[in-house]
């Protein structure tokens, strides 16, 4: 393995393009949007403008795709290009169902995959610190781990296809729904005209205690510093937020009975992306409940 | 301060008071039901038949009582009886209004009175491990403390009147929604045949981590041993969860928009409590979603 393709050098394709071309591999960038080659022409860093080269000439090809219908596009036009035992790794956070077709479809072409969204952001993408949540064969994952730690901090083998996807959904869809307990706890504290400071002195410390209170306190000058300091400029923001719900809701069968607190978040989110907030930080929520 | 009189010696007074007793103080207890006296006697601890003897003898009064009509009646009853300079404290968990109105009433006795709920439960109690949630004068808070030590590892003084009560029921209120959350993460996980093992490893290290999961998984043989590796035995039990809610809900102004995500946790709860799952630990709850 020494050829690495990148394809999708959006928001964080573009980051983390940069960390890989700090090591060892030899890394060719695709992007619909030639614009941004340009900014990694200047950082001698090699684009193409054939994704069929691509998939001919990289070892290992890496997606990081806006939706799963980007994905699908791109997996189904060009694995045929892709030579055996080439490895092809989704790093897109998208939905279940794709997840599973893009595997099955590898199969076909006797290519090895994973699913590998991450977190972290931008702001993870740029500094490497990402964490990969990755599905598919374990031996496959193995091979890729050097790879994934020029890019990130972190990985964690979750399990057989699909379950780096499954297990991104369940811990969006919980962040999401904590959130907006916070929100309506300092709401309610602020109409019991408790100090905020004193609410999360205590929350933070005891069984209320969540990332979205020790990590991310949704309030100006209290906890650490978070998006609330910066007027909820984003951070992760409120449509990534909505996007990833509806991959949960997506996910579950369709008996409205399962994730009944998952659909209302997903209300409130779409609620404040209807108001013009989409891009705003997610944890804006807490005003807007 | 020498004399402390304890009324209320439920599940969690008559664990509180036996650790006074290992202090300096003097203590004194007294309980509607007096079975519980055979077991203080045995371990000598005293108590008496008269309320009013409680009032007019001990310079410090904690009441320790199921809710807030107990307390009312208990101050309403009997402060007449106390000598000035007597500091009276509430360590149940009861609603804001009656909080609002036992303060009132000790002002107009001239009496220095706390809110001071708790958390941790009867083991907290046993183990004088409680933490302490403490609303009035600072002051009083300052005289107070090496008292609420010989109960508990922590107290925190979180403002005046009713301070502690509305920390209290805000940070109950998150947990209760969080659990919920965590619940539909389970629920879906399992859909999607993700090892729960590795829904456990991702979302207590990143942003879903939250004390429900990192100190609570509800699922048998994951994580830290909890009441689901107990068949669900209490623990913290549903029907006190639903109190707590209900605490939250009665707290805030009567529109029905503010605490929506709270009015459905309570919901979820009281329907477990009509199952007959009340006293069960309020982590089952992610069993009946």
């Amino acid at each position: 393995m020494k050829n690495i393709g990148f394809i999708g050098l959006g928001n964080m394709g573009f980051e983390m393009i940069q960390n890989i071309n700090k090591s060892k591999y030899n890394i060719l960038g695709y992007d619909i949007k030639k614009k941004i080659y340009e900014n990694l022409d200047a950082l001698n860093i090699k684009t193409t403008d054939s994704i069929i080269k691509i998939f001919e000439t990289c070892d290992v090809i890496i997606t990081m795709l806006p939706d799963g219908k980007a994905v699908k596009k791109v997996w189904s036009e060009n694995l045929k290009y892709a030579s055996e035992k080439s490895i092809i790794i989704d790093c897109s956070t998208i939905d279940i169902e794709t997840t599973n077709y893009i595997h099955e479809l590898a199969k076909k072409f006797n290519l090895l995959s994973l699913d590998a969204p991450v977190s972290g952001g931008v702001n993870g993408a740029k500094s490497a610190s990402l964490t990969f949540m990755v599905g598919g064969d374990e031996t496959t994952y193995n091979l890729i781990l050097p790879i994934f730690s020029f890019m990130g901090s972190k990985s964690i083998y979750c399990g057989k296809e699909g379950s780096g996807q499954a297990v991104k959904i369940c811990n969006n869809l919980i962040l999401g729904i904590s959130m907006i307990g916070v929100g309506e706890a300092i709401n309610l504290a602020n109409e019991l005209n408790l100090d905020l400071k004193k609410l999360y002195e205590v929350t933070s410390t005891s069984s209320a205690s969540c990332w979205a209170i020790n990590k991310y306190f949704p309030v100006s000058g209290i906890g650490p510093v978070t998006p609330a300091d910066n007027n909820f400029m984003a951070g992760f923001s409120t449509d990534l937020m909505k996007k990833d719900l509806s991959l949960a809701i997506n996910a579950t069968t369709n008996d409205e009975n399962n994730l009944k607190f998952g659909r209302k978040a997903y209300e409130k989110y779409s609620k404040m992306s209807d108001k013009g907030l989409g891009s705003k930080d997610f944890s804006e929520v807490v005003k807007n409940l």
